[in-house]
């Protein structure tokens, strides 16, 4: 909405509203542009010489780079934060683009909502922060991006919180939504290492020093934020093993379920269906003769044949006890 | 089916049915080829010095690419439309042909069918559109190659589109057509990056500004092209990691199906089955003997049976329910 | 079996028996070796100053290559050929060695049997074909290796017909042969891929012009068979996926199929055993007591627990038939 | 917790609790700060112009690497030992960082705690170590390297001792907690890869002795102990396929119970329901007619029935111990 | 346990108890230290300014590599046998190492115990080879180097063998026997993988003519052997194809079975449960009353239900014949 501007030397800032002012004074200036009108954009981009293309890169939304240009370097961030539905998760990463437009004693930076990173160093400034007067606008800049790479890892840290919550899930609940979730973490992990990989190579452009525009003792600040994103990747890598690791004990737990519901049938079967056969002889209607069933005469062959079937019942119970299916 | 002409300067620009004519013109010459015969196809190589083995190449349809050859760059790309057969997804990316030969001031495109992106430009051409007047013939060539990315991204809505339905039928429908849909998605996204992988690499080679018939100041546009294509290649890869959890899904409730299919034949066996035997138990034709089944006797002997029956019934009702099998 | 010599220049084509002879004549000369004994193989080694190494190569049937020696290049190609087992596929290409030895004014072609490609183009050669006389051996070679990669697709074709047929397999017949036709097909495809990629990088070597035998007329042509070979590997990624998804299908509908073999198995035990267990009921011996089943003295009593048994059956069949497992 | 020095020369060695008087002393220097405060660190990097980023390196704990500063190469390794919970695998290792500053003629060590291979060293050196004394500070650091090295084979083996635990109980327990063990020692495997690699790398760039205070005869060295990482990484890779087919036989041996239970329940069901349904057929109360169950009134009815019911249970018995249902 | 020298020069070859005084011979000198003490080791090290590192290397059996030193180049390489445990393959590959140093006119050849390769070259060279005479220590380095890799092809015929032997099983036999025998194949294929891969490189290096004492001539040799070892990574690859195709049909088998088995029980229960509901209808025992099942008192009433039974039976199996599941 607004397009600020803050000079800055080795002892004094101040703010101007005008571009033309800040510049004019010793020191650096930052133009900070936050959801500026085409209009107000193209008087930035005119005062400074930034290419139209850039401009329309920060619009577009494409992936994390750093570009030299003559007169400037320019690079394109990602903030990230976690959508976030109602009740399910998303598996979608919210990222806003950033873009820093580094000059040799000018920084501009460009997006269209307010960026947190950038908004806190911005106020650091104006308190007179020492990490910022006399720093340079390429010293800047490196904050800005430390600022932008640290709030990468508290959306990890959700991520992870996540995870453990899957991890939880799995073994007792075997329904279609575990897997869901499972899922939808894995798509954040994949969605998080696609904004972390690129913005690693564009630091890593800066922090070899190829850019003019940053000094060689700044090189090693954004070696810094390097180190720092190529952790990130790591712990992604290792988020989405445990993902992958919650994954598979969640498919092998259907499957051990299956396996004791089998058994439980298969039990239940052998014991009964041989007893209703037992009982279903006994209840055939042979003529009377000595040789047809005489059990039926007998006078103690009703609990005879009772007991029977429970010795069987009782030898059945526990061979299944034993081989582990009761 | 013709060879149409265009010159055009700074300023002005001019339809000619004549090659020759057209050249003699100061500034910029564009002929377009659609269909031509191979006798047209002879003679439009001939008077730009043509390789005979570039118009083979888009006849063939190989892989886009960008090779330089003396005198001229030529750049092979091509379109992308989904093939849709009547009821079922084809899995196929139908795609046509453009070959962009870029001279110093001249640019031929050649191409078997109308090319809607080449269609477009050629009548803002014609109608003095500033971004063609006075650029030259490299950012024509620009203005072409973008209008094709632009299409791409048309592909991946509707493919982003069959995801969708496919996501809402694994849940629901366990059949071999779901499985066949899933499938035939990932075709064509693999397919679609086999497109986007060689596009991407031939624009970049523009990008990097090799060839000299491509100005420092179109190169910029060109590295835009190529930052879009990134972004359709970073696409085709969620659509594909969004594919895949899909068919885990889908085999997923497969498995999740027999699970509860197996249980409720448990229930059922178990629950039955020993009523059964009970059932049986009484239809046993022992002698009368005090000893032989005086239940028989009782007056009240079959509304106690049952009354245990249902007890038992319960029972395993209840029991099951806790255990989430019913 | 011979060796045969053949001198073109512009014009004129002749052959002749001895080597020697054909390289004194004007021009340039073709030797062609197949099925040469030691001491030919011998006699050509020595004439075109050709390393032992490279004739071992040949006959080790070492994967395709380019190397450069002094004095002449070396290409080692391979045809394929799908190899049939009476009534099985056999998952194996059947590779040919064909060594091409180029020389600034020389071609020696070395193979142990007859090689198409090589057979065609002699004689097109012998015909005058104005393709060959007055092109060079460069130009011949590249002739040879563009029948040889040509005939390549032959072989594709044959393997995306078996993959029709397997897939048409996949639904219908759930037997572990359907599984091995699929694995065989794959094998094919892994044993094609690896003829295919040492033949590109090999013709890329070529199409990059670094051998000096290789004129920069004749790299084009060379750029051309690599683009068609980089078709071919592409081709190959494509049908290994359809294999891949064949598989899928294959495994998923045996899933399927277990799975309504369970649903089937539980409707009928669903429906069936309450039904015995109400027929048991009423077999079973209580004594006469207006207590003990007094539906049994009923006079519609039979008709009522038939009608009973009829509802409970028809609506356990409407249930399942909605629920989709009838 | 201090922070100590050692001057050592050819012959001599001697402990200094002054940094800079054992720098005033001939031949190298080493400190070891353990622990160190805030302030003491401080005065370590004054004393040797060390940057505070590198500092902030080992607190942060940011992966293996090897750095070069203006006077000194930084190089940050990580001890490795296993995370042990009380009853489980934590599928973690736990790294401490190591910070190594080498310059031409002294090293520093960095620890948050005590680090057993850098202790042992120390002591060594104390003890008059002929490996150590006027070797210099790029030999002294090759020692710690080497220590913790080796150290990492501990770590291996210990994973190797799980992963063979883990293989005898994947084909006789087929519950849970055996894929979790699985699990868990892939993680540790995974983890471990992640400490290997990067410090592979970062001692690579030692032995290539690209950092000017590594010696040309130290190199040699540093090779060693890279060849050592390499057939770390490489052990690791191997242990990780081990753990991958102990997890594929543990899936596998459940499919084999769950098919096997299978078969019993329909060996069972296949003997007993057809004499059910035989003994049932007898219990029928047909009217007296000749045609009627003439069986009933043989005398010999009910042996004859039995018997054949033995015969059909032993002929079905054979026939399922043959197709080895049994 | 010795170390012996030998001399040769273009025409002559002698063999000595002593290194220096061979070393004083004109021509080459080769030293084949087998298993040699310390003490021996350490004077031949210092005979030739072998660096000790390397004598570790081979004791510590790291992955094989080519390394230069002054004066010499180092080629570490491991010969290859299958470890046969009593019953059951052990999946591991049996690896010796052989230390090869070349010097400009001297080989020393470095084994703890007798490599069947070195042995037989040295044999050849007493015998007065003509490949070895007059070659030079290079010529004879690679000959021990093809002696090596040759072997690899012996290793890998008796996997091949393995393979074919666990393809024959996975069909007829689904216990998890199978399924480990499997996995020890694809073991010992990945470890076969780990030496061919380096020994690949190794020889790579060599081929590529870097090292000095590798003589023009001599590189097309080693190119020889490393065109070899490319054909031997690809079979591996071919045979871990095979493997991985053996188990996927091994685990289908398990899946057609297990379906075959539920469809089995299906059929009995479809026949047999329907059958037994009927006998136990007619064995209900309802009042007489013309309404209550009139078909008992019918003359035909038995063979009539027996009848009715037989037709039912029939048609459902005729059906389940139909449906391939008899």
């Amino acid at each position: 909405m607004t397009v600020e501007s803050l000079a800055f030397s080795d002892e004094t800032v101040e703010t101007f509203r005008d571009m033309e002012t800040a510049r004019a004074e010793p020191g650096s200036v930052w133009v900070r542009a936050t959801g500026a009108t085409p209009v107000e954009l193209e008087r930035v981009a005119e005062e400074f010489g930034i290419h139209h293309l850039s401009v329309e890169d920060i619009r577009n939304g494409v992936r994390p780079k750093t570009e030299e240009f003559e007169g400037y370097t320019f690079v394109l961030l990602k903030t990230a934060g976690l959508a976030r539905g109602d009740t399910t998760f998303q598996g979608e990463i919210r990222a806003e683009s950033v873009g820093l437009f580094v000059g040799e004693d000018w920084l501009v930076t460009l997006s269209e909502h307010d960026i947190d990173a950038v908004e806190r160093i911005w106020r650091a400034a104006l308190d007179g922060d020492r990490r910022i007067l006399g720093r340079g606008a390429d010293f800047t800049a490196y904050r800005i991006c430390d600022g932008i790479v640290d709030s990468y890892f508290d959306v990890l840290d959700l991520i992870e919180d996540r995870i453990e919550e899957v991890e939880d899930a799995v073994i007792t609940e075997t329904d279609i939504e575990t897997l869901e979730s499972i899922n939808s973490v894995r798509r954040e992990l994949l969605s998080f290492r696609k904004l972390a990989w690129p913005t690693r190579e564009a630091v890593g452009y800066l922090a070899r020093g190829d850019p003019e525009e940053v000094r060689p003792e700044t090189e090693k600040y954004f070696r810094d934020v390097y180190d720092h994103l190529v952790q990130l990747v790591d712990l992604t890598e290792t988020y989405r093993d445990l993902a992958s690791g919650a994954r598979d004990i969640y498919l092998n737990s259907l499957s051990v379920s299956t396996n004791e519901v089998m058994k439980k049938l298969t039990v239940v079967a052998t014991i009964v269906l041989p007893l209703t056969f037992v009982v279903g002889l006994y209840g055939m209607n042979f003529a009377d003769s000595p040789y047809n069933m005489p059990e039926l005469g007998w006078t103690y062959g009703y609990p005879a044949v009772m007991l029977g079937m429970l010795l069987v019942t009782v030898v059945l119970v526990v061979y299944f006890r034993q081989e582990g299916w009761l």
